[in-house]
Parts: structure tokens; sequence; C-alpha cells
């Protein structure tokens, strides 16, 4: 189904993350992917040796990952979507590697007002933990779009698949504030890449609202498992699973359909839910 | 990918309907198919002589054309949803020949008010013309799902696929009035019955917004070229083909996904316009 | 602030109903009221007994009300907007009287699957039900719109208000199935509305979704206390008021306001819960 | 109305803006306001000779329009929302004059990718670019809300509104794009202050969509004549007026109304259209 066709998958922090679920998936239908992982980076000044030790872990694990379920000739590589030098750094080695995009996986966010599954309210949010948030979980699809569009990596007719959840829209229950604020951004991001990309290149750009999940490193990090369980009661058919949401993204994947601008829900049904 | 799994696909008039695509997908996808057309049934009374001739050509196209694309074995029978009792002899034949459905595409709707392609103001409906087209167009979605449950034909996990388009929420410019009030309420029992039948038999129910398609009878019947193309124009990508909806559908019916209560746009992106 | 001007309300049941609080709120504002309720018209025909006496009931309990609440000189009249006769007589009678409308109030809404409290799953609601829910509730818009226009009652530039809910577009937690479907319908009749009268004579048409209510009769007969309990607690500003939706009404009926089409939230917050 | 009522109105740059239009109306209602402008401010850093004499420019026109329209006596004061010491000078003003605020109207936006009716693609914005406006024109109004509540300032019950337009849904024909993803995080993050100053304080929290509005200079400064007028013939209204939006706003301002977290269109029912 995926035949001769690459798509990057960021997002990946382990074996649970719901971007490995994904590239396991797009393995399974014939399909190659390019990963990327947080990791330190030529470009990356002044780090603290926390810092780097920390990104250094986190790398380390990414790549494990990767090759253990992905297998090892897998392509990866630290990216940093907040530092303009390590994207076009990146994009440009996949250029020298000849290797030509169908599409990638938005699956970045981050959230320091976020800890140890508490979250600050929206009106202690600093204006720095704001643009920090909005810039890794939001504005980074844009910078994505750039780099890979000039330098001819991402192809005519490529699909863009981005993460999102219920609160863009609502007031959730679980716990997410200034997060939310990035998700609504990143929503209306991916609409106006559907519609800038769209009539230029043919590019498709479509959004994906999934169920709380714990099963993953951040969401382990951020939910309780009563809000996973209060998700799953209510939703008809309850929480969905990483395997719909691979199956969902894998369709849009999909070459030369003309879906672009959506923002789509793999959740059990809860969003109908008032 | 739909390995021993069979659907009901209701109308189709012709070759070039919508729902014969999705039809012909479902075959190249391993799967089988049921197809009711409008007909006459026993259960037709007072037929003039003029609409029994009427329904008698339509059944034969129907067949005709089902035999010509879809094999000469298909099961084909004529169903007039109106009917409680075309329902229920429908659904006890297919509970006779131990025919079990795994989901149906409700394709169905019809309106009086929209003749050569030119449509009734909605001040002049009348009440009969508007309950006509929301039972036939709306209210079936219920009666379908009653009578194939009630013969124990729908199985637990099923998925239902009903057709609206973007005027069940705005005001379009191409010439729908009454039909759009009847996809407004067709959408919400969409949701309805994800709910209903999502918590109960694990039944999942979701609605496509489909770009305007002048090459079906029921689109020529209605659209102007200059409407199609007004669409085409706008939409990012342009209109969506018939084979992006039979694609979605097909994805939407495939086994063990928990997506519910979606209402979905195969448009070329022409919803994100504003 | 509505001097000079005269709207028709319709829905009143007695003292307590959203529709009075409605009509109190025009007059406090210098504005005059037409007020229709239910009861037995010149039009009916084969009434049973029972039939007539409840409408007979019906209807002196809302003179009764209006006379009380909104002086002994306003005008009062039975209407039954399924019968077409009974709005064309009471079109005619206020042209007679040289009564011109400068907008009104839709708050009519019936469903017999309703009773006591519980209500009937929509797999098991009749074409019957179905469609007598879709006439009272929602197509009377239309029908009210075209007889005050044809008799040239209903001016220029006037403005129309439909009450709906949030289960028009979600699954609610309290007890309304078939009439969520009405109220959908209602709704896309407003937008309609706002639309086909809006480009010709001005007039403006919005819907207004309200908080559960139990104190009118209709809310009495439907709605469970916990339900509204429920409403009020995950609302951010408690269950609105029926004040509080007057108020919005009188907003809405001001003259020459560019707002239509508008689906409005008198709730206290409740939608934006998700 | 608004008797011992006072509203901060901030976004006036001159006579025609549309801020101006909503202090006006709240004087006429009877109410106070309390005006801030951007102008050069003691909190201002190194601050180029070009850019202290626009500011100083701006901020003379906008007092001498207060003045003229508003009368000798209205309070003014120049405020730069992206300074927290701007921000907790004005608020410690404020309390230090004993002056509490019932509400306040948020109407500030900048963004320096449109230039003389011009606009940058999305795919060009700078990360600072996009950051700057998302600070000033969306950020702001958490900033505006924590300085004004932890002074004591706004009163319980205060109603904030803040301005918005369809692009923060829909991509609009008329030139804005980085702006539509700050509107569309405004829009989120008025929702969020609903929920949270709502439960706390029992504060309002709304924002609206106006039509498109060339009369006053952020109007000019982008629209075009075309794209305004294309506006007022989709519209079933025409375009909305100032008056009408600072009629909305009034509205809204208006004491114990129990309506929050609404996206409202004020647009001639533009937003009808699909």
């Amino acid at each position: 189904m995926l035949d001769n066709q690459t798509f990057l998958i960021t997002g990946i922090a382990d074996e649970n993350s719901l971007a490995m679920k994904t590239a396991e998936k797009i393995l399974a239908n014939n399909g190659k992917v390019v990963c990327t992982g947080l990791g330190v980076t030529p470009f990356h000044k002044n780090l603290s040796e926390k810092a780097e030790s920390f990104l250094n872990k986190n790398y380390e694990d990414f790549e494990n990952a990767c090759k253990k379920v992905l297998g090892n000739d897998v392509y990866t590589a630290p990216l940093d979507v907040t530092l303009p030098e390590s994207l076009s750094h990146f994009a440009d080695d996949l250029k020298t590697k000849n290797i030509k995009l169908n599409g990638f996986l938005h699956a970045i966010a981050m959230d320091k007002t976020i800890r140890n599954k508490s979250v600050k309210p929206m009106l202690e949010v600093t204006a720095e933990e704001f643009n920090d948030t909005m810039n890794v979980s939001a504005f980074s699809l844009v910078t994505l779009c750039h780099s890979l569009l000039s330098n001819g990596v991402l192809q005519n007719g490529a699909s863009i698949v981005s993460l999102s959840y219920i609160a863009a829209e609502k007031v959730s229950f679980f716990p997410y504030i200034n997060m939310s604020i990035a998700k609504a951004a990143l929503e209306r991001l991916t609409i106006e890449m559907a519609y800038e990309l769209g009539k230029k290149y043919g590019i498709r750009a479509n959004a994906i609202r999934f169920s709380p999940y714990m099963g993953s490193k951040a969401g382990n990090a951020t939910l309780k498992v009563e809000d996973v369980e209060r998700a799953n009661r209510i939703s008809p058919l309850g929480n969905a699973l990483p395997e719909d949401l691979a199956h969902e993204i894998v369709h849009l994947f999909r070459k030369e359909t003309r879906i672009t601008g959506e923002i789509r829900h793999v959740d059990g049904g809860f969003h109908i839910m008032g």
C-alpha cells in the first residue's frame, strides 16, 4: 500500500510512543520510515551538563527503540525543531542521501507547565512558558515544512499528519491547559498548511485528535489513571488504541486521496458526548 | 482487508452511482456486498401505472448495473425504506439466507423540491415535501438499523456510513435547500446511532461529506456544471473523486477501529475555506 | 428600547414558561406582545373528547397566565402550527387588526416519545413519532414565516429567535433523543431562514441553546433534578436563568443589528466543557 | 444600564477605531471607561529614535481622540502588554486611584508580516514574527487578566470580551495568515479564561468575530476595498457595522448574565455561507 514511499516520523521517545506504532504500521504496509528524536545536535549552544546528559539519554532510548522495533537499517537522526540550523542540517542530510519524503507525522509536543501529573493554571503561565510550548508544539509544523520544502525533500502530493486532542477545542477534564492553546494553534496551522501547500504542491495536511493514552512516556508523565478511565467510560466504544491511530495515519498517508484540512477524531466517539 | 465480511450498499441507481464505486472497492478488498435498489415491492399499494413503470425501469437499471459491475452472483433486492414491511421482508430474507452484515452504506436521498437543476426556496416547501425528504433521506437510517438489528442480521462491531455534504451545516452555493435540512438530521441521527449502537453492540456510525459530483444520475439531475467547477476551483486540492470516497468508506468499514460519530470531509479541502 | 414594536411569542404554557419571561421582558422594554397558545381551533377535526378537553384546559391556563402576567389587554389566540388553516387564520386576524410584527420567538416543541421523564431510544421511535416531532418542533418555523410573510404581517428587518439546546449537536446526558434530531433540524432551518429572509427582507434569524431548566411545565415533565444539578455543577457559571435567556432574546430583537444565522449559547458556559 | 460600572478599553488608535465606538457606547449607557494606548512607557528599554517617535505619535493620536470623543476627564494611560512592568504599573495605578474594573475589551493585535495590504505566506513567517504576533495579539489576554486580578482591580463577576474574526477558524479570502493563528489561540485562551475565571470569580469571557472593516487605521492598513465588498455581498445582511459590534459588547458587559465561553459572530451572517 505504501510501496516505495518514505515517511518522516517525529516524536518517538521509546518503544511505547504513539509515533512508534505508526512507524511499525508503515513498515507493515511496505513503506519506509525516517525517524528523528530529541538529542544533542551540533547546533545546541551553552547546554548545561544536566541538559546534555538528559538529551543524550533521551536520544539513546530513542535510537535503541528504533533499532529494536524498526530494524538496524532504519535512518535515525537527532532533531531540535526550534533550531533552524538543526532543521536545515537534517533536511540537507536527507537530500544528500537522496531520501525523498512522501509525508511526515508531526507528534512533537513539550510543555514545562506540566510536572508530575499536575499542571499550572493558565493565569500563572509565563510568556516564556507560553512561547516555548507554542514553538515546540505548534510552530514547528511550519519550520519542518519550510526546511523540507526548501531542500526539495518533501515531494509534491505528500501527506502531513499532526497529532492533536479534544482540548484544542474544549476544556477537558484531564490536565492540559497551556498545551491546549498550542494544540489549537497547531490545528489552525495544519489548516493553513492544507491551503498553502495544497494549492501549490498538492500536499495534504490533516490533524487527528486521539483518546487520552497513558501507555507512552508522555502520557504517563501527564495523565492520571482516573482520567483515562473516565474517558474510556464516557466514549461509546471506549478509548481508541494506538493501532487505531496508526491505522488512521497510514490511511491519510496513502497517495492520491483528496482529503485535507480535516480535524479528525480517533477517540471511540468521546467527542460526540456533551 | 475485508475478507469474510459482507456490506449492504444502498443507493445504487446505475454504474455511475457513488455507491457503486464503493461496492466495487469492497469487492477489490475481498469483501462481499448486498445491494438494494428502488423498485416495486409487494408492499407498495395503489401505485399509479406511471409510478410502477418508473420504479420498474429504475430497478432494471440498478440490477443490470450490479450484474455488469459486481458480477452475476451479487445479491440484489428491491427496497423501499419508507415501508416497514419492505424493510422487514428484506431483513428476513437476509436472515433466511444466513447473510450476516458487517455494516452498510446509507446513500439514500430523495427530494421532490429539486426539479431540472432548480430548487424551491425553503419558504415554499410544503409539510408533505419536508416530511417525505426527511423520511427517505434521514429517518431511513434508523429504520434500516432497526430492521437489521431486530432480525439479528447486523453484527456486533458492524460499521455504518452515511453520505452527507457540506450543506448539512452551511448555506451552500449549489442548489440544495430542503435536502440540506434532511442532511443535518441525517448527521445528527448518525451521531445518535453512534451512541446508542456503540454502547450496546460496539457498532460504529460515521458520516462523510463529499464534494459536489455530477457523474451520477442524482448529481446530474441536480447540479450545474458551473457549481461543480466553482467547488473545484475553491478547494485546495480540487473536488474529491468517487474513488477517494470509496477509499474512505472502506477504511471506516474495516473491523476493530474505534472511530465513531465522526462527520468527515472528503472534499479536497473545500470545508476549510471561509 | 423596543418602543412601537410588537413581537409574537409562541410556546407559553403558563406563568413559568421560558417564553413568558421573554414576553415580560419585552413589555418592560416598552415593546408589545402577541401570544399564541395551544388550544382548540375551528380547524381541528375529529378531536376526541379527551383531546378537546386537554386542549381547552391548556388554552385556559395559557390565557389566564397571559392576562395575569402581561395584562388584560394582551392579544391572545389559539394556534396549531401543524394546521395550515390555523396559521393563515391567525395571520389574517393580525392583518385585519393591523398588527405588524417586528419578530417572533419560536418556542414550540412536542415529543410524544418522552413520558414521565423517560424517553424512548431512537431505535424504537416510529416514523409517525419522528414526523410529528419534526413538524411541530422544527418545520413550524417555516410555516410560521410563510404565513406571516404572505399576509404582510412580518415586517422587513424583523428578528426571529428559535429556542434550541446543546443536544442539537451533542449526545447530552439529559433525556432527549428524538427531540435532539428535531432541534438539529430547527437550527439548520433557522440558518436557512437567515439566508433566505435576510437577503430578501433584511429579516434576521438566530437560535439560542439554553441551559436545562425545570421551572417550566415542559422542563418539569422531562428533566430530572439530578440532570439539572449536574449541568449546574459542570457549567463554569452554573446554569443560566430564564432572565438571562429573556435578556438575550430582547437583545437579538432590537432593530438594526446585523447579527444573523447564529447558534448562541446562554448556558453558563456548559458548552465549552469536553 | 451600565451605571457605576467601569470598563477598560484597549486597542484605540484614533477616532475611527472599533474600540472607540465601544467606549462611546459605554458612556452612552452611563458607564465609565479607562483607555490604554500604545505609547512610550518607563519600561521600554533601548528604543530607537524612530521607534520612540512612532510610539509618541501613536500615543498623541490616541490621547487626542479619547479627549475629543470621550471627554477631557477620561482616564488614559500608555500600556505595552508585552512588558510585565508596564502591566503591573498600570494595574497599580488603577488600584491607587481606586478604580475598579467591571470588565475589559481586548482589542489588541499586531502582525509585522502584513505590510501595505500584502501579507507573507505562512511558510515564510519566522519564529520571531510568529511569537511577536502571538504575544501581543493572544497571550496578552492572560497577562492582562493576571495583572488586573493580582492587584484586585478586576472585580468578581466582571466581563471580558476579545475581538476575533472568522479566520480564526477558516482560511479567509482577505489577507491575514499569521494573524489567523494568533486569533485561533486568542479564542482558545478566551475559553480557558471563561473556565478558569468563571469557576473562581464568576468572571465571564467571550469573543466576537466581526466583519472585515476598513474604517479603522488597522483595517485600512490591511484590507483591500474589493475584499470588504466581497464580504458585504456574500453576507445575507451585508457587513456588520461598528455600532453593531459596540451594541454586542455592551450587551455582554451587562452584569449578571450567565453567558461565557462563546465565540459569537457579528458579521451580517457571513459565517453561515459555505
